[in-house]
């Protein structure tokens, strides 16, 4: 017997390019396969449910809630908060006020630990309600999944940069001989990483790769550089904005903790150039891609972009079939040709647990990835996704939150 | 009487996306319209003739030549050198001892300056020879042509981050409220300015523009963002490398020039970001692209490649028509349709002549453009370029430089 009541989505966290599939698919999904309930969105994560800023997904238009597959950003707006036991008594409230039986939360490692603890305290308060977790992340730091949704985007946007501006590097007879591209990932290396993929040949770019899963000696680093820049005459970097030192340290924190006691990582490109251009006197360019890096669904996987609507979707069939506190993982079958289905993992396995690229994926000098990742990551970039086109510019669509606003 | 002999061709300056468009269009024009002669490319400019690294076109299979047109990077390298007298007396040898009668510089102003000198050097020694120049700069800035190829694609990149990142700002309810932007040009606003194409509505990103066209304010600026970040509770701002202040000093130089005595920028952004952190208290992030926006052929305009390829074709034509010691331009019919063709302008005029954005086209607040310059930029960022896809990448091609070579 289905559990009877309505459901709830809501996304956390930073955006990735294709986090609005994962909600097209559950609201989709749900509009078809649960006649029975609302589909409600809570706007901007579990902040705007605890402040009762919830819409029904059912009076949007059905062609925006279409267009959110090829949307960026968070379409029902996001939150970074952490929530307290006073917040999950109010929360549990609101969830049952609005006879809301399955909560469905879209985001990474914070975003699954607030899911299952929301689970758990609906069922301390004896509130029936099926949670499932849909996993989000540009990271792909999330554990028990083969990848997550929002990576391979991320990657293959990266990967294009590096080739486009290593080209230009190599191409130009200049000042400027070492590009330096900072890459998105505190702990986990995974998108610097995924610059590889550029490479085709050898001496193209990227020459050198730096994780934060080892540690970082600006030494060697500067001997590397200077190495590459002597054979070739011109160096490309990539390195995570989260590098750290051998005691552990973030190399350039900016000093400040974000609500999840997280240090706020910024300026890693812009140190290492200035320290090529003091300790080697090589003029050097560093690109900060920030945000558009989450962001750049006009250069999008495809196989991600399905992937992140079938997590979506996945996570409504579940809960349905009586699933509960689980997320939706990935599961590849095999690299080549490419096969991957859905899984589930329980969401206490999750919670707040980071995993990173294996040590063995990274090369004895520590600076590059071995093939075993480019075989990895590469058919998670794969396919553009189509996107209407007005005045050249991508016409992304928008919520309109005047409509079934919920009281 | 066609004058008999070889031509070259070469590339100068920062790339563009689509630069190669327009080396592609001199040659495969030269070589299916001028049978007598050969066509050289100098490789890394100016530079290469000088050292005598010269390649014979012909010799590079069809299908390269062809992959020019969907190949960001200075496809037959690029340089930043200032020609002197002693090279502009050994260049024409170097041009007499091949033969070269045609010659085509493909660059900003700063090359234009160089092919002019080259011009007058061959007058003054007597090597009859015709000197075209084709315009190619992202920073828009050349006179006497109604815009300049490499803008276009250059603008639909800034443009679609913008769209793409202000989305994510908007989405996100998080600390960092204040997005800036940093755009390449130093002294012309063109490109900071197409940022504007992003804005479809009210409220939408970006919300601020700063051009070097008009004074920087600091305490101005941090009112601004003030205002807005009250207004919306967000704040979006597209600021110029080369803002300077009420005495025309750059705000934020770094002190070195480069070749050609210009100042070398960078940090504004940066520095921009640390300004609202510590004036306004207010969380910012800063992307900054870098080559990025030179080189993102992924996502070119069509408007612009296919018109990179016009002036390059255009060049050859005029030269065999025995045209001389000009420039290839592009002249605006309409805007829409937009219609636009080929024209020409003498060498000596373009030369170092740098043209801004008109005081007019910038809002009196002058933190914004007007409509007039949205109605001028809008068709320039029209329609996207087919590139072949090889693992979910572009597959840009590379010359062979070992064909051809010229001794």
């Amino acid at each position: 017997m289905v559990l009877q009541g309505n459901a709830i989505v809501a996304q956390s966290g930073g955006p990735s390019a294709v986090i609005n599939n994962s909600v097209c698919g559950v609201v989709q999904t749900w509009l078809q396969e649960a006649p029975f309930g609302k589909m409600y969105a809570g706007i901007s994560g579990i902040k705007g449910i605890l402040e009762g800023n919830i819409i029904d997904m059912g009076a949007q238009r059905p062609e925006t809630i279409a267009g959110l597959r090829y949307t960026p950003g968070a379409g029902i707006f996001s939150c970074r908060y952490k929530v307290g036991p006073e917040d999950q008594k109010k929360l549990v409230e609101i969830l049952k006020q609005h006879n809301i039986r399955y909560f469905f939360y879209n985001g990474g490692n914070d975003s699954m630990d607030t899911a299952h603890k929301t689970w758990l305290a609906a069922q301390e308060a004896g509130w029936e309600m099926q949670v499932v977790g849909v996993p989000k992340t540009i990271d792909n730091d999330l554990p028990f999944t083969d990848h997550t949704p929002g990576f391979g985007s991320a990657a293959k946007y990266i990967a294009t940069c590096v080739r486009e501006t290593g080209i230009d590097l190599e191409s130009v007879s200049t000042k400027n001989k070492v590009t330096i591209l900072e890459a998105m990932g505190r702990n986990a290396g995974w998108l610097t990483a995924a610059a590889a993929l550029s490479k085709r040949y050898e001496n193209e770019a990227p020459h050198l790769i730096y994780l934060p899963e080892v540690p970082f000696d600006k030494q060697r680093f500067l001997a590397d550089v200077n190495q590459v820049y002597k054979d070739l005459g011109y160096c490309y970097v990539v390195v995570s904005e989260g590098i750290r030192d051998e005691k552990g340290e973030y190399c350039f924190a900016a000093g400040s903790l974000d609500a999840f006691g997280h240090a706020q990582l910024s300026g890693v490109g812009a140190a290492l150039k200035d320290l090529v251009e003091a300790e080697l006197g090589i003029k050097a360019r560093c690109n900060t891609l920030g945000t558009c890096q989450r962001s750049a669904m006009h250069f999008a996987s495809k196989t991600d972009a399905d992937e992140a609507y079938a997590v979506g979707q996945q996570a409504v069939r579940a809960a349905l079939a009586g699933k509960n506190g689980i997320m939706i993982t990935l599961e590849r079958l095999a690299d080549d040709p490419y096969q991957c289905v859905c899984g589930e993992v329980p969401l206490e396995k999750v919670a707040n647990v980071e995993k990173t690229v294996p040590l063995e994926w990274i090369t004895p000098e520590r600076n590059y990835v071995t093939e075993d990742f480019i075989r990895y990551c590469r058919p998670l970039v794969n396919g553009e996704v189509e996107i209407p086109m007005v005045n050249g510019l991508p016409d992304y669509v928008r919520l309109d939150l005047s409509l079934g606003r919920v009281k």
